[in-house]
C-alpha cells in the first residue's frame, strides 16, 4: 500500500470559502490513501456570539464549558464537518465525517483540573484505528473534526493539530504515514513576518537550538511540539506550510525530522 | 447472518432526555445487526429561533431555506447525531454516525418547485449501501440523520421515515430486513384518542378499506405510505408502535405486511 498522508487545515482554510473549496478539490484528486482533520475555531465562535454564549479564554485558550461544548458540536461535527464531506463527494472522493465518538476511534479524558479548570477538553489517551482502517482499505477518506469522546458519553474538545499527530502516529503502525500541517504560512519561519525565512529542515539537533535561540513564534511552538512527538513515534516525515507543498513542487516548506 | 432491523425514533424520544437515555441502553443491548435512523424537529426549531432564524411552515411542513439548512445540519448531524453515537459508545455499542453525504450513502434531488418551493428538501433517488454493509459486517452500528446530499455538493433536509424505509428497502437486496416505526404511540390506532384500539395486522386489503373509511389520522398516513412503500419492495415486515415492541413481549403494536 501507498503511503497514507493525514493532512490538517488550519481556521484559515475554513474560514475562506474560496480557499476551501479550492483545497477541497486538491485534495480529493489526491491518489494516495488520505485522512482529513480540521477544526473550525472562528465560526464556533461567531455561533457562540450568535446564541449568547460567552466565549471564556484563558492564556489564549478557550475555556469549554458546556454550552460552547454544545456550539462546538454543533459547528466542527455538523456545519463544517458535513460541508467538507459533501463537496468532497462532489470531486468524486468518497468520505466519512468523523468524531472520535465515532467507531470509537479516539478516546480522551477530561482534562484534571489544576491551576485552571478548562472544562470540557480531553486530552487523548488511545487511538481506534480499526474503523479507519476498514476504510480505508476500502479506498474511503476518513474526515475527522476536533472532538474526542470518554467513552462514558462524554464528547470533548481536542486540539486538532494534536489529533492529527495521534492519527498518524496510530496509523503508522499499520502503513508508512506521513503528517502535513497545512498553514497560513509556508513553513516555520526564522523571521515571523518574513515568509522568505523559511527553515526547510529541522532535526532534533537544529529543534534544540531554535528553542534556545527563540527564534520560534508562540504559535508555532505547540505545532513543533506536535511534530516531534509524531517523529518520535514512527511517523515517516511531518511537513509544515501552506496546502501548496501537498499540490505543486515549487513552494517552500519545512520538513521535520528525528 | 440474522435478520437487520432498521429503526427510526420520533422526536418524542429524542427530546426527551431519559427516554433518549432508556432507549440507547435497550437499543445498544440488541443482538441483531440494527441501523438508527432519527429526525429531531423540535430542537431545530428552538436553535433556530436562538439563532434568529424564522421557521416557515407550509401546510404543517418546514420550509427549508439556506439558514434552515445551516441550522438543521448542525442540530441533527452534530448535537443530537454525535450525542447518540458517544452514548451509544459508553454502552458498547460500537456505532458510526451518517449523512447521506458520509459514504455518498443516500442521493437526492432538490424537491421540484411546482405549488410550493420547499427550498434545500431532498427527495431521494438511490442508496448506496456499500460503507453501510461494511460497518454492518464489522458489527458496527450506523446511526443516520435526517440528512441526504446532491453529489454536488449540497446537503438537502429529508423526512426520517423516508429515509429509514429507503434504507430498509436497499439493505433488503443484502439481508432479511425488518422495519420499525417507534413513535409515542401503541401502533395504529382506530381510535386517535384510545390508547387501546391498536389495529395489530394491516394488510394491504385492510389498509384500503382504513382508508376509505377514514379512520386513519393525519398524522399517521405517511407513516403508512412509507410502510407500504417498504414491504412492497422486499422489507420483510414494518412495524408500527412505542419502542417498547423491541424489547418486551407484552407491548401492542401495528404490523404491516402485503
Amino acid at each position: 500500500m501507498e503511503t497514507l498522508k493525514v493532512i490538517k487545515i488550519g481556521g484559515n482554510i475554513i474560514d475562506d470559502e474560496q480557499a476551501l473549496q479550492l483545497f477541497l478539490k486538491q485534495f480529493a484528486d489526491l491518489q494516495s490513501p488520505k485522512v482529513l482533520v480540521h477544526g473550525g475555531g472562528k465560526l464556533a465562535s461567531r455561533f457562540a456570539k450568535k446564541l449568547g454564549v460567552e466565549v471564556k479564554m484563558m492564556n489564549g485558550r478557550r475555556i469549554t464549558n458546556a454550552e460552547t461544548l454544545e456550539v462546538i458540536t454543533m459547528v466542527y461535527a455538523g456545519k463544517i464537518n458535513k460541508s467538507i464531506v459533501s463537496r468532497l463527494q462532489a470531486h468524486q472522493c468518497n468520505s466519512v465525517g468523523f468524531t472520535g465518538a465515532d467507531g470509537n476511534s479516539i478516546v480522551s479524558v477530561r482534562r484534571p483540573v489544576e491551576d485552571i479548570d478548562f472544562g470540557y477538553v480531553g486530552d487523548i489517551t488511545r487511538v481506534n484505528t480499526d474503523v479507519l482502517a476498514i476504510l480505508l482499505n476500502n479506498a474511503i477518506t476518513p474526515v475527522l473534526c476536533a472532538i474526542t469522546h470518554d467513552e462514558q458519553g462524554q464528547l470533548l474538545n481536542t486540539n486538532a493539530d494534536t489529533i492529527a499527530a495521534e492519527i498518524a502516529i496510530a496509523m503508522s503502525s499499520h502503513l508508512k504515514t506521513e503528517l502535513y500541517y497545512c498553514f497560513e504560512k509556508s513553513g516555520v519561519l526564522s523571521d515571523v513576518n518574513d515568509e522568505n525565512s523559511v527553515i526547510e529542515h529541522i532535526d532534533s539537533a537544529t529543534y534544540k537550538s531554535l528553542l534556545e535561540s527563540k527564534v520560534i513564534s508562540d504559535g508555532m511552538l505547540p505545532k513543533l511540539t506536535n511534530s516531534f512527538h509524531a517523529v518520535s513515534n514512527k511517523v515517516a516525515n511531518v511537513y509544515l506550510g501552506t496546502p501548496e507543498m501537498l499540490f505543486t513542487n515549487n513552494s517552500k516548506f519545512t520538513t521535520i525530522q528525528l
